[in-house]
């Protein structure tokens, strides 16, 4: 099975957490819209065209067979137990996915630090606006999501390595993106917040020294963060 | 089988959308937090205490049997094919979760209409951002989502009475219910755009006129809506 995966070519963006869960696990695997010609529009015919029977409400979206998958989340609630990246029982299943859709939402509060008014609006135009938004975020929303996640790695029976069971899950990959990107977006706010949260820095650590990861991260299909992209860097958001 | 809903008991909040699963099914349920004696301190205890294994980031999660499930789309997951509010294959199954992780962003957009700076701060410390957020909603937000899935109704190829198969589905409930708090929250602004979305409006009807759902809608356990829930209605916010 050859997935195709559709996602804006240049950001890391949601696709970026199904593009870790493909690579930790070396799938067959192509990021359609980043094909030299008629990616874009590939992308665009399942966003636009009628004949579309499921279309998605925006990118990502995977193509697997004759399904059409779209919703971060659910594209991960699909490939896990397929790329062996969650267990296979409903109750593993369940709770990877809840943790899934908590990440999800925590993702939509880091965007929304950059534009708290408008997606169509320039950062410029709602800058004021952003400044408060990042301060709760920094001072109590980021804290009680680091909060959360360290205490689900502390209650894991199976020892505090991975989020749930003995080996890696794509909701581990996904903490790792969620780290690194904040690191980028908010380094002070991190490097303060850090030391409070060993369990999540030693996961990061874990996921971004496995080989495949390693490969990914340091290849062209990793693209570098960017101001254009779900993790930003702006100095006056950071407190 | 007694489902045990935990959810502030109060509001309608994204609890409605597991509630109106239940009540049309005729489940048996108990809404915890609403008990008067101790419901509140039993859905407290699930969040705080350092015994629970699988720990909920927020109301509303659902305890069945064993099984502690939270994230409001992940419950309608889990109680669809349980409830026959969903077809049991997969393809169907995935379908359907996605529309409904598409109403999650939706929702949490009508929320920071009215909170766009923090949840932690009243809506007066940011009505202003809040007239600018709610400006770009109503008039770009919502009928993308709008015509999304009005398009979503018109594409079932088994009928557009629903939005997948010929049977209802707990996706056209919660379709019901964003329909209904919208109309509460942007009067003006739903009089206006919804002439444009026929098959929405009569899904809404057809939801609101089945036995259980007007029993329900009529009972004390339908919570009004109210200026602390999620639907709120600020004329300043509605055009």
């Amino acid at each position: 099975m050859r997935y195709q995966l559709y996602y804006w070519p240049e950001i890391q963006g949601r696709g970026e957490f199904i593009r870790l869960a493909l690579e930790e696990t070396g799938a067959d695997y192509v990021d359609v819209a980043r094909l030299p010609k008629r990616g874009m529009t590939a992308m665009m015919r399942f966003l636009e065209s009628p004949a579309v029977k499921h279309p998605p409400f925006a990118p990502p979206f995977l193509k697997a067979g004759n399904a059409l998958i779209a919703q971060t989340a659910n594209i991960l609630f699909f490939l896990g137990p397929r790329l062996g990246l969650v267990p296979k029982d409903e109750a593993s299943r369940l709770w990877a996915h809840q943790l899934q859709l908590t990440i999800s939402d925590w993702v939509a509060e880091v965007h929304d630090t950059h534009h708290p008014i408008a997606g169509s609006l320039y950062y410029e135009e709602q800058k004021r606006e952003a400044k408060r938004r990042a301060a709760d975020f920094r001072t109590a929303r980021l804290p009680k999501f680091l909060d959360y996640f360290e205490q689900v790695l502390s209650r894991n029976p199976k020892g505090s390595r991975y989020v749930l069971g003995k080996r890696i899950s794509y909701v581990d990959l996904s903490l790792f993106q969620m780290i690194a990107g904040l690191r980028y977006a908010f380094p002070r706010a991190m490097a303060r917040l850090e030391p409070k949260y060993p369990r999540l820095v030693a996961l990061h650590d874990c996921a971004a020294s496995r080989p495949r990861i390693v490969a990914y991260l340091s290849s062209k299909r990793r693209r570098p963060f960017n101001q254009q992209d779900l993790f930003r860097h702006y100095q006056e958001l950071d407190g």
